[in-house]
């Protein structure tokens, strides 16, 4: 059994350990969703750049899609040997000693008590600070992030709660991922996954960051580590407890089953896809993407988002790099309105508008549209690590029309990745192969502009539920059907090779718009403009 | 009588000679308007950038809207004393000997045949030689010109006629502007005038450019002024002929009543806003915007579109600048579409969709939406002078709304008529007044945020038909009703002063989101991404 947290719901998906055929999959959608605009309970406005998550939402799932995953499948219950979860990440929550999420104790009616959602974006003075911190120390573990540490990432968020909220600060037994909280509900015992902890909590070489480090953060911060995190690490795919009574209720599966250690939705989908051997770098496209690949040596490479031992598979080094937002992008486009006659011949062809607006865009000549923009609606994961950065379009004219505008942001995201896939290289990590997982992987014309901006076959993971895959092999690893993840992965996985191959004249046509791309990311990604008009946006928003 | 012809239609108006006094009025829409997709006759399509007219349009606005004026108005047609007409500028044409054009010729097939209107932007290759070789050879009139001659004027668009088609320059007996063509037609008599000349025809100190320079440009251009060009200048508000029997037919008016010099619709659009005074800069805003002001000093501006020895009224030196796009612009943003529920929100308010979003826009603090823009969507006229700019968004981020890129697009109008006011001032043309006509005058919020970004007040010519009272004021001197432009300005002009002023609190914050501006204009404005994404464009649309 494999479960896959998301941003908005949970997957089931049950899964034949033999071949990693699918039986059957539920899923279930959070009621609360994202939180970025009132608290539940007091309904209290949030500041901008806030997002929570209910801790009840998921424990709902397990309540919900892995039974009616179970049911779909029509097999006995009994015969699930392994469950295994994967989350969003860093999302990240207090809670007491017990694994209460203090959002369910009496400290509801506190924004600084509820999960905080990957996206949760309010942390970046606390991370420019971690950062600036880090260098003026020498520290060495800033190197393995790029030279940035995110202030979507635990040690960011948890600096935010201190400093805006410290009651519910000392009231924090545990600061602890989702990812690792969730199995806490299914076995009833804490413990800590490799991947988060070196992913999002900086974890490397074998600890975190020094009391010194903290204290010269904020003096009160000195023993964050020591009381709220540091925790022994389980390695992914191993077996860290047995379903607990209280969850085999929840689940209707058999009490004592193994429960595999914690993951992230994105890494644990190189198990599906098969990419976790050196060179396959596996894009997770969605509302965002992320980017995960396994190399045999460590480097220092500026502006990725991290490189852990093990934080993918056991045996190699893990990077992960991110966009921020992609298909977000494009739903933007359309939340901005088209012209009615569009709607109208939507109606009449029976599309719906991403259709419309990709059947026009794919019609033009590359560069026919005269645009280039940066994708950084919702920031810059890597690798500039900024969330403070925005979306610019130029190029408009008053013939420009909203399929250009379309297509340039899909074009857009594909540099943003070949930018990612040029620095991982350059900084001496290969990439041998590039695949596609994710909802975005049936974009067939995003699919073909990413085969010619990034000069690249484009092979597709197979499966539609890449992450609960993942996890289901992470399941049958732990309960000892396979004898590691990448022997599982080989008989479970399932990959489609080289479905998109570049086109040689679209691709030198896109060689120099990414060139224009380039400069403009090169001109506005550093401190500048974009973080003058956020500066100016937020005293005008807070005065209004 | 004053007739003004515009981009898509023409307007006659009837006025009384002693106080301005409008009777009525009465409009023409051009059957063609503007011909920019497909020849008439042959239905040969035109290639990108080009916009042409019909000359047999323009003639029916003197057979239709001047008789419906004079009947709306309830006069005896014997009355009108005197008959003026302005134009846009530099729409230009093409005709034999004796004023036939030779889109109406044997040659109609031909697309340089045609009436090349003012916003034809096809011949910058042509510009761009006469400005290198003007600066070459330091040409002493360059400078009178802000040192860009602009490809909209009527040195480039004869160039471009004469290398693209020969046999149609060949056959060009004149090279006229539409505004003295048309008082060809009412007179019987080619006339040139003293505005036209000077700002859109490179006539300076009494001269046009000199056959070496014309050679330099293209040996086969040598002759052009002498031969199709040069004819002695008339001011403006002189009478250069009597009402022909043939007009006289057309209109209903008598024959032998005064006509005036031709003018631009921009230029005699200061008589009816009383902005003949120096100091008083008009800036007469539609679907673009033409700045006028008027020194008693000649100064040489950079990018200023040009400074004529009584260009606007005798006795001063007048500059004129210009902005590409400002409605234009604002009809391209709800041309992109708004989203569905705004439509069922306008529909319920009962509101247009410029209402809609104006009022959406009218809610935010200044900064609030976090944007600046560029407003070249149609290029630059002032103070970059270069028609292959396009328009630059920075700041969108996911929670962009249609209603912030308007507000957007309103406040870079705002701050490009900044930079130029700016340049005047610190090029030696003092600026006391700033004065609106033209229909964006009655956008309150516009007209708002022009005061806060100025830091002026705003004041507004009453007439809603400025340049066709305008012309009639120019008429009512030709007649020898008053002794003078100023004098009959004084009488027949009206301004309503100091309608909108500065709020200081916005007027600070609009200074640092200028100041953003600004950087983004000196970094786009130079060659540099603009123009290769607009040679990609061109040459990926070549290619399809």
């Amino acid at each position: 059994m494999g479960v896959d947290y998301g941003t908005l719901s949970g997957r089931a998906v049950v899964v034949r350990v033999r071949d990693g055929h699918e039986l059957a999959s539920a899923v279930h959608e959070y009621a609360h969703g994202v939180i970025d605009e009132r608290l539940p309970g007091t309904g209290a406005q949030l500041p901008p750049d806030w997002a929570l998550q209910h801790p009840e939402d998921w424990r709902e799932v397990l309540r919900r899609a892995v039974p009616a995953a179970v049911a779909a499948a029509g097999i006995d219950p009994a015969d699930v040997i392994g469950i295994a979860t994967d989350f969003t990440a860093c999302t990240v929550l207090p809670t007491l000693a017990d694994g209460t999420p203090l959002a369910q104790t009496a400290l509801a009616d506190r924004p600084h008590a509820w999960p905080k959602l990957w996206k949760h974006h309010a942390a970046q003075a606390q991370a420019d600070r971690i950062n600036d911190v880090a260098h003026a120390r020498g520290e060495k573990w800033i190197g393995r992030y790029g030279g940035r540490i995110s202030a979507e990432w635990q040690f960011a968020k948890a600096l935010q709660v201190l400093e805006e909220d410290p009651e519910v600060y000392d009231a924090c037994a545990r600061w602890i991922e989702a990812a690792d909280w969730i199995v806490w509900q299914l076995t009833g015992a804490e413990s800590r996954n490799a991947c988060t902890a070196g992913y999002k909590g900086i974890h490397q070489d074998g600890g975190y960051p020094g009391d010194d480090y903290l204290a010269a953060l904020n003096p009160r911060f000195t023993d964050f580590v020591r009381t709220r995190l540091d925790f022994p690490l389980s390695p992914l795919g191993s077996r860290v407890g047995s379903l607990s009574a209280q969850a085999a209720e929840w689940t209707g599966l058999r009490p004592g089953i193994a429960v595999a250690a914690g993951n992230v939705d994105a890494h644990v989908t190189a198990a599906a896809a098969q990419a976790v051997e050196n060179g396959r770098l596996l894009a997770i496209m969605g509302t965002s993407t992320c980017h995960v690949v396994n190399a045999p040596v460590l480097a220092e490479v500026p502006g990725i988002c991290g490189v852990v031992n093990g934080g993918i598979v056991e045996g190699a080094y893990g990077y992960e790099a991110g966009q921020s937002a992609v298909g977000d992008i494009f739903a933007w486009v359309l939340r901005q309105g088209v012209p009615r006659e569009y709607h109208d011949e939507a109606e009449e062809r029976g599309e719906d508008l991403h259709a419309l607006l990709t059947r026009k865009a794919a019609a033009q000549p590359v560069g026919g549209h005269g645009l280039v923009a940066l994708d950084w609606l919702n920031g810059n994961r890597s690798v500039l690590v900024d969330h403070h950065l925005s979306g610019v379009v130029a190029g408009l004219t008053l013939a420009t029309r909203p399929e250009d505008l379309y297509r340039a942001m899909l074009e857009a995201t594909a540099f943003g990745t070949r930018v990612i896939v040029e620095t991982l290289e350059n900084g001496g990590v290969p990439v041998t192969e590039f695949i596609v997982a994710g909802g975005l992987a049936r974009n067939e014309l995003l699919m073909q502009i990413y085969a010619d901006v990034l000069r690249r076959p484009v092979s597709l993971a197979a499966s539609r539920q890449g992450p609960a895959l993942g996890s289901a092999i992470h399941a049958a690893v732990a309960a000892g059907a396979h004898p590691d993840v990448r022997t599982a992965t080989a008989a479970m996985g399932r990959l489609e090779r080289d479905v998109y191959v570049p086109d040689p004249s679209r691709a030198d046509a896109y060689d120099a718009l990414f060139a224009e791309y380039r400069l403009l990311h090169d001109h506005f990604g550093p401190d500048g403009p974009l973080h003058r008009l956020r500066a100016l946006r937020n005293k005008a928003l807070t005065a209004g």
